[in-house]
């Protein structure tokens, strides 16, 4: 099998910093995990707090600390240094290749999209965003790690696009479109959905959207390990 | 501009645990870094130290400190933890959007190459494994963040691919075959010198072998920052 994750993310129009922080991470039991936040409001302040919370979590995961308690963890610690006073969504999916199993951690009101084959489960119980109260706790879901699978996570900058315009994205039907194809990248489905999100904004995001979708696919190509990462830099053109 | 990393790594053959860990991470104050570690010998042990040392440096980094300073601390950690016996190779390579430099931090015996426009100069000089005294240092280098920039990285595994058979990997003229190429993607050239090390062990890696490639391009295609990651499991088939 290979598992890919791939990750696309803009910020808010005309806003150089981006409220959601994003990690990868390798777990030291085997296996890799994403770590997706996003801040109350935007920008520089938001981006305080989403990556203080990220940094929290990742610190715990590579410990061997598990996702539900490391989730657990981050808001108690939110919930400390702010008084309660203000929130982060955070999202954990991860590839355990100890339990051979995808865990998703979920305190967000983003729903979550599971695909294995073409059949799309939403994961969408309550799940509140952390930091607010004491003993809050994420939705966690475990699903095996075998092929055919998809998992689709997005901040809410990509649930509310289009909608000033009165529109919004649907996302499932966009992802089985994509699962009719044989063996779709997952950079090409996390691209299409952020392009689509961008444009529903009139090429003009109203906050900060990050997308992250896995896949594991029945083949792997070699025993080779890779990254990518593309960072755009120097002054905008907003050329979406 | 755009920034590409990519990344390409394999375990030493028949070894199912590499030596080598490897974290990218978000800088706080903007830009990116990539953490390299190779611990003393390979499989399990090796594992558990490079993983130590690059959890202690990216917990450091993504609190504001700075390269030398985090390579630094990691080394007197493991001094400290390991009594001195075990070492560890440790690179860091960062883009610092606050600066606007490259910097990279060597605490190892395989050179670094940088590439600016067609011109390859090598970072060679005695730069000690952490961990075995007290005091370590790393060789630090900082170079503008400019277009045309190339920076290559790898653990000893690459350095050392072919010499049981008498042959060895010449980085600079692979490296500079691919910048007479228009703006070669990062991930070509780190996927390209991994397959030409791995060839020249018989595709059978005689140690974990890790290639990092930096690049800086003139231009950015759009303002959405990516990652992939792409990780093969199961059984080794050994299609290298």
């Amino acid at each position: 099998m290979e598992i890919q994750i791939a990750v696309a993310k803009t910020n808010k129009y005309a806003v150089s910093e981006s409220g959601d922080t994003l990690e990868v991470i390798e777990r030291p039991n085997g296996g890799v995990s994403v770590v997706l936040a996003d801040g109350q409001t935007s920008g520089k302040a938001a981006k305080a707090i989403s990556s203080m919370v990220v940094r929290k979590v990742i610190a715990l995961l590579a410990e061997g600390v598990r996702d539900g308690a490391a989730a657990r963890a981050a808001s108690d610690y939110l919930y400390t240094e702010k008084n309660g006073k203000v929130s982060a969504t955070l999202n954990i999916l991860s590839a355990d290749l100890q339990t051979n199993t995808i865990v998703i951690a979920r305190n967000n009101h983003c729903p979550i999209y599971v695909a294995r084959g073409e059949m799309i489960e939403t994961l969408i119980s309550e799940a509140p965003a952390i930091g607010t109260s004491r003993n809050i706790r994420p939705d966690i879901s475990e699903i095996p790690l075998e092929g055919g699978t998809t998992v689709v996570m997005f901040t809410d900058g990509v649930l509310h696009a289009g909608e000033r315009y009165g529109e919004s994205l649907d996302i499932p039907t966009i992802l089985g479109s994509f699962l009719e194809d044989q063996e779709p990248p997952a950079q090409v489905i996390a691209d299409s959905l952020l392009a689509q999100a961008i444009q529903l904004d009139q090429n003009r995001p109203n906050d900060d959207m990050s997308v992250v979708v896995l896949r594991v696919l029945h083949h792997k190509q070699d025993l080779i390990r890779r990254m990518i990462v593309r960072l755009p830099v120097g002054p905008d053109e907003n050329e979406f």
